[in-house]
């Protein structure tokens, strides 16, 4: 049994790993920490892993105490830049058995997808996105399909493909959707749906579709639980779950 | 048995029109024209009704003399104004017998996609557009994709539907697609493709989907073999097959 | 404003519906009762509209009451055959103001689902119908699907649509699915699914898709509210929410 | 430039062969047999790597010759059994730079679906397909649905994976689909349709979907034409596209 640690506790992604790690029988919740605790409970209760929901403000400090006290982090909280990223690494260099995980997507099916996609991109002479969210969210397109465009341009890059074939002329504002390193990406936005996206592969006679529907938080908790499983045998820096995978 | 003259019959409309009246065995082809053929010839042949796909410069002068002739007529040529539409009803009043049906839309699946959206339209708090066609197509969105927007943006406003919700502030140019009386519309062009179209609905806790793939020329036929059979007995100007369509 | 009660207020649907009648701003909460409260309280609080969510056991003396009082009725409970429907239908004749409205199915999508799917049903060769729910679900294939087949059948038959085209000659057992009357209609339990249903219709050369998604127990109240504002200038019997949407 | 020859030239996928080789920039073709032709003919035009779209009764002599004779060859025709590649494999080790390809299936996103559903198995709990296809097809469910299913099966076998989850008691017969190895597989025939399928992975909250649709015969081509392009520089037999196909 894995001995884990919440940090974030009490906010949405928080409480549900800490329902998760409860109802998972091979890991143990031995610590629900918020912003006011104190994160010496964590060595108190022997923890192995944090998971840590927190706030950039915080995420920091978080780990530079973790990683010093020998504690594998899982992390959701954004944030991360450059300058960042190497000062987590420094402190991962003077700690070589600790490993922390940074994941952008605990989605374990939005990985596949992104991964699907890009490995998908050279066989064919056309692809594009479309996203489909709620119509509270406030940025078009989503973070997701940004990222799935620049991995298949990427792809597409390196396998030398040709432009995508495009004969339109005449068009409405907006109505091929945005370019994203020469990838068309649609944003549908509307209520009734929470987080979706379609990825359009197309060739001469056949198309390939590849979706994924996101319909509750609780979708990424077997992402956390395969982040917290791993992370322990995986000393250094990480950064996407994808690592966990074992694809193809 | 109707008998059946077909303007335009070496075009590819044609040929596939004289192709399905051939087959059907509630009507006859007793003509096929081309351009340097007579019209005298639909007379000799007893025509009842022409089907025309020609071209916008010669179907004036096909109408005037097959309602002069009393030969009712389908007509699926492009390129109708109010001027025109006003000259032909000229001729149809004075010939009180004679039927001409103007079909925007041969597609029966089409047809019946614009009514159900219109329908549908004013029970939802969302709907959004997305057409998808093979990317050697020009024009985006497509024609029924606009006048799919136009019928539900009507609908909208007669049930006084208030503004569709969409809270993005941080967008890329073009991500919210085109914007058509208020209603989002989103093209793709995908090689594979042929002609496709999605009207979502959304409203709280559901989403009603109506799609529409046309994968031949073949797929107009039964259109067009519907407004032969109606217009035999619709004397006067009807424009769109809905007409001929006993929906609810 | 329409003063509304509500029956057996602390089960599901009915907590969902005291909240839905709590924030539209044309229909007032004014009376929430569970099995264990006095019908007249009903009355005392001036009830024009009850919505009962009860159980079959309770639900016919519930109404003999509220008809008796002149209380008009929307009637979400389950259970009714001819016998029931013809005793209701006695109480209603002796109180000729009053109206009950008993719905299998609040769901305005699913609702303009089977009456699309009915309207298009004469327009094509083939239809079969994919009904999509969480793994829990107990019978296969579901409710609406199946009522949805009868709708279909009734319109070809009325139609007088030759069979359905299937040359399978070679099949595993259960592959092309469950038969209602002619449809096929297939059954997928998926975890992370709700509530879905896809019909599809086919022709030579193109098929025309109505797909319905229902994510939460939210998705029923607009039809809820939609009963409550109809049924008070509607007395008499009134079987399905269809009655109150005006289609085509 | 790869010199290429078509036995079955006339067939309709020889025939479709002769002319995407004829396309393609980097293969010529210099020999078109059909049934009544000399096999001398591809060693007088120097061909190098034969395609073979002809009959079980014929496809053993034709490899013989050619693997005798130095030429490589890639195979769509079927009926291959243990006893046939047996002997086939004798011919190569005889032979030892020649290749030979067998691909039960030349569609690369066909192939794609598949390694993409093995991938993605051992992360959900549940798993359904659905194949659609035109009414005249004979046999339900499709083969690549079966191996789907198969591949599928074996993955979550070898993951340890639970049953999938199926609280169905109640069910008309064949509703649910047939199981193949454990896994619900269900097959649509629809006028209009082509070759679809639909492989739906679910988890609690999210749920991924993969989908192939091939709507024309020269959705092959680019499958045959990898297959020559590869076949030249792999010795021995090779039983599947996906070899070619660099996944991962």
């Amino acid at each position: 049994m894995i001995k884990v640690g919440v940090l974030g506790a009490k906010g949405k992604m928080g409480a549900q790993t800490c329902l998760a790690v409860d109802e998972a029988t091979d890991v143990e919740l031995v610590a629900q920490l918020d912003h006011e605790d104190d994160l010496a409970e964590l060595t108190k209760a022997s923890t192995q892993v944090v998971v840590d929901f927190t706030r950039p403000e915080v995420v920091m400090d978080n780990l530079e105490w973790c990683v010093a006290n020998g504690i594998h982090a899982v992390v959701g909280t954004t944030g991360w830049d450059e300058e960042r990223l190497a000062k987590l690494q420094s402190w991962l260099d003077a700690a070589p058995g600790v490993g922390v995980l940074i994941a952008p997507n605990f989605s374990i099916g939005a990985v596949l997808m992104m991964q699907f996609a890009a490995e998908a991109a050279k066989y064919y002479e056309s692809v594009e996105i479309i996203e489909l969210h709620h119509p509270d969210k406030v940025d078009a397109p989503s973070g997701t399909a940004r990222r799935t465009a620049e991995l298949i341009a990427a792809a597409r890059r390196d396998a030398g493909s040709a432009p995508i074939p495009d004969a339109t002329t005449t068009s409405l504002d907006g109505a091929r959707g945005a370019d994203i390193e020469g990838i068309r990406v649609h944003g549908v936005r509307l209520r009734g749906l929470i987080a979706h996206q379609e990825v359009l592969f197309g060739d001469e006679g056949g198309t390939l579709t590849i979706r994924h529907d996101s319909i509750e938080r609780v979708s990424f908790m077997p992402g956390v639980l395969l982040g917290i499983r791993n992370i322990v045998s995986t000393p250094g820096l990480t950064i996407g779950l994808e690592h966990f995978m074992d694809l193809a």
